[in-house]
């Protein structure tokens, strides 16, 4: 008779795989089950993040900021290039090699943890002090039992019937990773964070970039003066074309190309271009979980139901990462992943999804935490503001990119912070301070007598809490 | 009668400045005093920092690195460019562009804060209820009255009788960021934080550059961990030549350049070069304000005495910054100029000097905040350690640049942070997150908590408590 395990993991994505590394240092039998497969047919760990999402993301979007940078960025500083040529070919293959040492990285960790990894899809057979599993693989079937089960199946892109993918002219954000030449021109449909960060990449390697976006306001989570700032930044100096409010109502392809029909406030509109890409948001993974079969609820649009605790309907059962509530972020997977491991070893953890950052890696970068002026207003919340424009920043200068700024919001009565919102440079790191703040209940007082090393970008922030309390330094 | 004001500030640079700043917003009435003159006459405000340190430094580092990337960085993005060349000229004029930039707002503050400017060279009178300073300038001699007095007259290099400056061959910091072409060879006398930002500025841009450290060990003042893969990694990759225990005996100028000669434990040596560099630390520039008349007291070194509360041996006489104790850092003497602002309104600030983070700008970049390894050993501290090395790191891969590691040091028996040590890339703004924990007494389990935007390299600080606590998630 097969073994049973102390956990099985469903997905080795950062939800999964992080799951999976503290059940097992905690001392659980842990397998972990995972379909993905390269194209060679290779097993890959890592998920969508890993894979196709965040880590290859960052890799174009570093060669093609590097590439971009040296069409204007150098003049200033006496530098003179010539020649300048980008071969995609060897970008990608660049980018390849990072999600491989990636991906065979949390292999390594897999073995060096004891964990083991079965490739394949995951079927619920049956729930109760242990629970089966069927995996199905190229080999054929295998049943699993296990004492508590982790679902951290991920998410796949929205599919619109519109728009059906064609692997070729037509493609999501697996296929936008993929282009072996740059479009002439991109046609997005979603101004989400993936078409932003995807068509920067090609933007910046000289495609024309057009993004379609349903909503009339840009970057609806974002704060409402980030987003706005984000606009102008991204269209005057980027070059990316955002219509907002543009609703699509047809797409034929031709010979050449791609005709989207949409309409906006000025009427009907087309765009036509040689690639599209779909990325109108993402959607969970768990059709084929068989959860009705052992009465694991879903809500409508297929999220697992779960508790703050990410407890399912069914005991011993639990779901984290992008199949459930919350933001569909691969940092959030982990924190629940960790959080949930350390509950079926009797722990107590929390994870405060008040203080989860978000980071778009646009040029310049878009970050924040905790709650948008937008929000606090809707709350009636009274509160504090205070922004400091990187323009004012002496490192920004000697880096020569003082665009955007730092903006915080307290609590007009106990001067709490309550959110940090940020566009400038480099600013998806200087998030983790306020992160920390905001984990610690700091006051806008705190940051603001907190000692900044000089010359940094991080002084920013420091500022911005000076302004918040009315005595800004260098403004 | 000319008016009294309630404070004098003697030194705009950013203790004087900061402080000015503090007490007009505190309704104080404020003189500050300052000498400085560019080499075209014009007065400039912003001290040793905007002019000559921390600022102009950061523009020729950012310049130089992106010169040196060209040559090696692009080729793994597929990039391709030719006839890469600088003009050193172009170089000078944008740093010569921030400078102005940056010390023309301090201009602004002024007025905007109403301080009054003085241009000049200060010297006390007399002190009591009110104090006189004489303040020399172009015009004659003006009388000064102040209620109280805060001394920020920084530091200015340390002159070696053996290398007497030409301003030509032999030059300070100054004239290393006037260089208006690249050196053949560079030499530095002093390989700490002046000589390695300076020699690596030059030595990206072609220079040959040796240094000569009379210590045995290199970067003294950091911990001994990240001094030792700092010194690898700029002799490796930097292509700096550090010579440790090199103490010199004598210089000779020649036509073409100088000849230093010293010994080091292979026995007498000898440098050739054709331009040297003498960073052989900084002292307080005190000498010339009529100190002992008015019975403030210095250290033999010429530090003006002073307690924890900045406050000299004569009441109402406050000294802050690099003429004081205490590291020799902008940020720091910041930190002191509001703490004292703020204690002449009445006020009971602290200045945690605990917590003062340290930054070196070399590629890659060195800071730190808080205790060294070697510091907790010898004051018999037990402590864990946790290290997390950037190779392992998503965003460390996709940015092509994973060298280096953060390092903490937590209480064996509290899990209290007690030092925060990183090598790597942008640890400048990565540090922020390590001080403000280290301010709130966070332990490494907080930081273990709380969520790290993925993929970001602030992640690298979680994973090193986790690594403390015996847990690492990615290695």
């Amino acid at each position: 008779m097969a073994e049973t395990y102390d956990v099985a993991v469903i997905g080795a994505g950062p939800g999964g795989y992080v799951a999976a590394i503290r059940c097992a240092q905690l001392g659980l039998r842990t397998v972990c089950i995972d379909a993905w497969q390269r194209p060679d047919g290779q097993t890959s760990l890592g998920g969508t993040c890993l894979n196709v999402g965040c880590i290859p993301s960052k890799a174009l979007l570093e060669s093609s900021e590097q590439f971009a940078h040296l069409q204007h960025g150098l003049t200033a500083h006496g530098i003179r290039v010539q020649g300048v040529a980008i071969d995609v070919a060897t970008m990608q293959a660049r980018k390849n090699k990072i999600v491989e040492k990636s991906t065979s990285g949390i292999a390594f960790l897999f073995r060096k943890n004891k964990i083991e990894h079965k490739p394949g899809y995951s079927r619920f057979v049956s729930v109760g002090a242990t629970c089966q599993l069927d995996v199905e693989h190229d080999g054929g079937h295998e049943t699993i039992t296990a004492r508590s089960v982790i679902i951290a199946s991920g998410s796949m892109p929205a599919s619109l019937p519109m728009f059906p993918l064609d692997g070729e002219r037509v493609v999501d954000n697996v296929g936008a990773l993929e282009f072996r030449e740059v479009p002439k021109h991109l046609g997005i449909v979603g101004a989400g964070v993936i078409g932003l960060e995807l068509g920067s990449v090609w933007r910046r390697l000289g495609a024309e970039v057009t993004l379609l976006e349903p909503h009339e306001r840009f970057l609806g989570m974002a704060d409402e003066q980030v987003a706005s700032e984000a606009y102008k930044l991204l269209t005057r100096d980027t070059g990316l074309v955002i219509r907002l409010g543009a609703k699509p109502s047809g797409m034929k392809t031709t010979a050449s190309g791609v005709i989207i029909n949409y309409s906006d406030a000025q009427g009907s509109q087309r765009l036509e271009c040689d690639r599209l890409l779909v990325a109108a948001g993402r959607v969970p993974n768990t059709h084929d979980l068989n959860l009705d079969v052992v009465k694991i609820s879903c809500d409508a649009r297929g999220f697992i139901e779960v508790d703050d605790r990410c407890r399912t309907t069914v005991p011993n059962v639990y779901a984290i990462g992008d199949c459930v509530r919350g933001p569909m972020l691969a940092h959030k997977a982990s924190e629940e992943g960790m959080a949930v491991a350390e509950r079926i070893a009797g722990q107590m953890p929390e994870v405060n999804y008040a203080a989860i950052p978000s980071v778009i890696y646009t040029a310049p970068e878009i970050a924040w935490v905790g709650q948008t002026e937008q929000a606090l207003k809707a709350a009636g919340t009274v509160y504090r503001k205070g922004l400091f424009w990187f323009m004012a920043s002496g490192r920004a200068q000697a880096l020569g990119d003082s665009r955007g700024f730092v903006k915080v919001l307290a609590d007009e009565k106990t001067d709490r912070l309550l959110g940090v919102h940020l566009i400038g440079p480099q600013v998806s790191e200087l998030l983790a301070e306020a992160v920390v703040a905001l984990e610690f209940a700091a006051a806008a007082e705190d940051i603001a007598r907190i000692s900044h090393a000089h010359p940094t970008l991080s002084e920013a922030l420091r500022e911005a809490t000076l302004a918040a309390l009315g005595r800004p330094l260098h403004q």
